[in-house]
């Protein structure tokens, strides 16, 4: 299963800066560990903008929502999930077997 | 240039069936065709809307503008641009040089 | 996988009325089929609108896309979807397996 | 009565995390009799959000708003309701007499 | 069961004024029908528009939908309900036995 | 003159808790004395929030404004005013004379 | 009474050109009739924008309402009515007795 | 040049009372000071809110940011700025010369 | 003055065709010599869209209005006019003497 | 590849000002050495608000994202990034070659 993932982080700036950068090494970890699985597909910057949109190819709704509490970034994030399936069109087979 | 297109279309209900089969057909053909040069990278439904989310790998806005344009679709299209680019914690290099 | 589907219908007024309700009856027959197979679990109607939310479990977002896409009124449908999953505090299993 | 209950969640992250934790447990105790009572019939997670769906089936609105007070997480949510009917096309008879 | 109802009414500038003007009247007598039976307990025009505010006393939301839907005017409203419940500091028990 | 006014309180959870609830008694003393006036004449809760919507008749705007400002809850409010009149199907005379 | 009353036009471009003419015309004359009453003591233009804002000083919202819906324009336009009142720091008395 | 500029005040609740009072003061005497110049022709109260609807009447749009940066409540202020000019069917000349 | 000047064009897609081409024809010449007069400093088009961001610089609002009113795209076009003024970082003159 | 980009700053108020005024003035010179450069060619405050509009002129929306993160209220600042284009009306080559 496909989802469109749109994340924007607010951290507040009265964080403690050491324990930002310490959760910030681990969100870039964990997203890179799921990307090499194959569950993140795409991650990309918005320019401009402390936010993501990502791709995620899991096995359903529920794999998708315990992959995202788990992200160390989850309790400052706001996210929008939008269910994607195989357009017509795509010459590529985008919904992989899982 | 990366660039994240949401395209939503509304074709109106009284247009001729067989005109407006004529000009989807034109799309998938224009858009596959994108697809094939590199340009337009991802195509993905939006599950229960007549709308699509892309990926667009092109050389400047200008390019991307002239491209959607010429969409035989474009005339019955909403669309939104988000300029996207290279993720920090990305596994992939998504900006592949054009 | 379950979705949460919020559907609006706006008929154009001067639509044939007797077309219009056959369009209805046919709705009324494809959604009746679908809830016995279990794939449109709930419908209900929201108080003073044209409109209703419905809950579907089906195997994946493309089939419930093709679902809906299927529907005689989804030409004069907004609809909006949400992905759902289990909640931890349900005592029902609502992912009831496909 | 059946309603259509939208509920988000945000609690302050300089909360005590024991204080939030047994809120939580009781959340989640209270939640589980109101179900077995059949009042509150449904609730789904909404996937990557802090947030569920639910529906409440009780004699009125006002057995509703004193339902949601009593919840401990309740100052922390942002609630929408919605009343519900029963739709022309249900299989079900959802409005169980109360 | 007190419901706030919100009605906008957008009646095409282009249907035949006689046809309009009868339906505005049986809208009238209707409205002042259901005043006299007590389901419709007050009616205010929005200053400066074509919308009202009203409040509905009925047994259920079901009894609220079809006395709406039955409204001549229906057709070309857009209609926001409100479920409201009595009020603790309320002088009045607002919520008569229905 | 009738206004329509949406009050939604926010009261912020650190606030002592004895000193609110004395603001919540004196905004209770406050209203039931203004109903008894005739001046608030109706107030009901919204189903599931901490607002209610309420109905004033009184002589002007700015009398509005100075009971308003002068209920000890204002501070935590977000309040939306709607300028009503006598609705031409209203079996009522809701504008009494003030 | 003060009411700040923001008007904006809307005129099906298919209209008969003599005939909208005509409608300007009678719109300006009463308008300019109900400048030198006092009634609409202030009209600007937005900018860039069919549309303008104006400050009506009349007895109620009935009042205001009725000469509203008497503008030859009204079937075309979106109407915001506010309520205003005397301002603590004005200088100049708003609110002229009516 | 006229502009139309629509304030609403939010002080932070635990700010010194006498500091803010202070500061109220002062805008109230700013104010009545740019009236009396003519460059804030008019300021009245949104009924109900925090919140003033003022015209100002000044050279130039920087003339205008510079008088609202110099307003002790700045700070505190959400402001909307609308550009103003002569209506056709206005009997007054508006746009004084400045 | 500046003004920032943003112009979506919704061209019905039933005008004749002709017609159309030959307006966008007066829009272009008009819009050129604009520019040339040093009124009209910049027009942008928006990536994907059927809309430009401009930069006007005029004695008033009033010659804005007139201007704007004067393009012959103006019936479709939906305008947001913003005014601005010199920054304080800006290393230009912006508000070039008119 | 030029970029329109509306900046809102929102500094918290209990800052201490000294730090503020000291990030502000690193901003401005940060933003001179840009202008010099000529990758942000306009910047324009916009009337009222603690905001602006800018014109950036720059290699790829990667170059605009660090750019846009290197400036010293970028924390402070919500951030709007649309991606322009030449316009078939400009008499200027906007798109300089970069």
């Amino acid at each position: 299963m496909l989802f469109h993932v749109h994340m924007t982080v607010n951290i507040p700036l009265d964080l403690d800066k050491i324990y930002v950068d310490e959760l910030k090494a681990r969100e870039k970890n964990l997203s890179q560990e799921l990307q090499r699985q194959g569950k993140w597909t795409h991650i990309w910057r918005i320019a401009g903008k402390y936010a993501n949109i990502s791709i995620f190819n899991v096995a359903s709704a529920g794999e998708l929502h315990d992959l995202l509490l788990s992200l160390p970034l989850f309790p400052f994030m706001e996210i929008e999930v939008t269910a994607l399936c195989q357009h017509g069109s795509s010459v590529k087979n985008e919904e992989e077997a899982h």
